[in-house]
């Protein structure tokens, strides 16, 4: 079955993505008989081309990772806005792989608006919109008959909403918590072992785990913004940010991680959703919690989140929350889940 | 939608799965429009009765549990086979719950030829047929056009089969490792504190983790039963018990636990399935494996499973292994995916 798509946004996610739909055309047929072309590409920096009859998957890789410029390729429109090519491409499902923005998700609401209203599935990796808009988003989507695909806003390439809304069906989700925020994870980690602050957050940079300007993990937005998304998604609420107890991890000193460990005990930043009598209660901030319990145990820059349910004891996934094959790998998920619904 | 069961076994984990169909009768109509019918019970010890009417759930638990026997429910047909109650039966789907067994198979595998042949889904928490006969079930499922659930045959309500298969799409699982028995799993915790085999073995049938004849787990065949049916199920392979690299924890001593974990290791029965060049090789048997892995932190009765794919680093899926309700659960999500895809 062909599969039309447009990537808005072609960044180190979308790239990663059409790599893996560039190395998976054999098996994307064999399994699930699903044959994707690319008809459009936009993005801010490397340019924007689009070509109704497919543009070529790895010229489109070479030109953007050689020549940081898709400038250089023919098709019968280019130079088009990311809203005109979702306008006027003739894609079944728009990739929205722009920058996350948490205040006002722009400009990826107004992409993921655009796209749905059209009619086109839309798959993304980008927080901001979710985190804001989810329940006005999935409402666009069943209203306009098409799907909203959004694994990647959360632990990346591991499954943790596929999980909670394929794998545990018929269980109510009563509870979630987790570590999701690798960042953060690495730099407590880090201070376990007497390492200051200041020492660790360079570090992650240094191994590119930390951006620039931390600020977004550091001081929890990312991981409150992930908890708002699985509660919503999960746990039919309506979370907002602000609804969340937010604290980060920059008034934490080694010695509070030390102190914490000859008592048996770990700092983690943890996200934390919890229904009660009066809806959903979030938190996302710093916990003493027991050695012996899973959190405990997840070090570094990796992923983990738990369900509690009503049908059995909690279920733990964890995984790697970040890295760019994992960000195109979750994208691919959802791509091909929406592609086999097609079909149906 | 209206959805005909007919249990074939009403033990424990038959009566699990009754147990949460009456208790989530609203929810299963109001969220995904399932309104299931029990139209048939077989079980060897309890009795059968069969009525193409609907059989009255809340009386058949009462009856199984408190009498012992189905035989004072009233019913158009009673007294039937288990096989003459899937042949004559109107179920559009067979719950097959009774006793495994890793020799033959029998009495359920014959039990879900029957069902399959006739056209009936089926879905089943018993390990021997899926262990022995997976791909011949499958093949007979595909060629009637209808569907077997099998997610209960391992990690129990935990959603090892459907996180491989609805989760990880476009993934290819290269390895899965995993603690698939939580008997051994908890005599090992045990011994490390000290404890004799003997003394943790007897504890763990005190507290209903072992049974009286503890074999099955002691001597691994039911965590090499799942590593099978796991490896079979996701890695596109057909291997046989004999197969798998099968060593059980009866050779061990609380002291070669204990001197693991000086020299910051834990000995864990580990059961493994790797692709190599030649196909999947596999193996269960006990292992020293680092502190620091996620597989030497799972302590107890619980289960956890690993998955290496193509596509990132390896997801980890944690959560009960065992447990009745886990085990009606794990039906219950069987059931609820088959019905949803009747629907489309």
């Amino acid at each position: 079955m062909s599969f039309k798509l447009a990537f808005i946004g072609f960044g180190r996610v979308g790239q990663s993505l059409a790599g893996l739909l560039n190395r998976k055309r054999n098996e994307l047929k064999e399994r699930y008989d699903l044959e994707p072309t690319v008809v459009g590409v936009s993005d801010i920096q490397l340019g924007s081309v689009m070509d109704p009859e497919g543009l070529d998957l790895p010229r489109l890789l070479q030109h953007a990772r050689r020549e940081g410029s898709l400038r250089g390729i023919s098709a019968p429109e280019k130079g088009l806005s990311s809203l005109d090519t979702i306008r006027r491409s003739s894609a079944d499902l728009v990739i929205e792989v722009t920058w996350s923005n948490l205040a006002d998700a722009e400009p990826g609401l107004s992409h993921i608006r655009t796209a749905l209203k059209k009619g086109c599935h839309v798959v993304t990796s980008n927080k901001g919109p979710i985190a804001l808009k989810l329940r006005e988003l999935q409402g666009l989507a069943d209203g306009n008959g098409v799907q909203l695909g959004f694994e990647g806003t959360v632990l990346s390439g591991t499954p943790a909403i596929r999980l909670g809304r394929e794998a545990l069906l018929g269980g109510e989700i009563l509870s979630i918590e987790g570590i999701l925020n690798g960042t953060t994870n690495y730099i407590l980690s880090e201070m376990e072992r007497d390492v200051s602050y200041e020492e660790a957050l360079e570090e992650a940079k240094r191994l590119g785990y930390a951006e620039a300007d931390p600020t977004a993990d550091v001081e929890a937005w990312d991981p409150t913004a992930k908890i708002v998304i699985l509660a919503n998604a999960l746990m039919d609420c309506d979370l907002r940010i602000g609804d969340v107890e937010r604290e980060g991890i920059t008034g934490l000193s080694k010695d509070d991680l030390m102190k914490a460990i000859k008592q048996d005990r770990r700092v983690r930043l943890v996200a934390r959703a919890v229904r009660t009598r009066d809806g959903v209660r979030a938190s996302c901030k710093p916990e003493e919690i027991p050695l012996t319990s899973l959190l405990a145990n997840i070090h570094g820059v990796t992923n983990a989140v738990v369900f509690g349910t009503d049908v059995q004891d909690e279920v733990a996934l964890i995984g790697p929350g970040a890295g760019p094959q994992s960000a195109g790998y979750a994208l691919l998920t959802d791509l091909i889940a929406i592609g086999r619904s097609m079909k149906r």
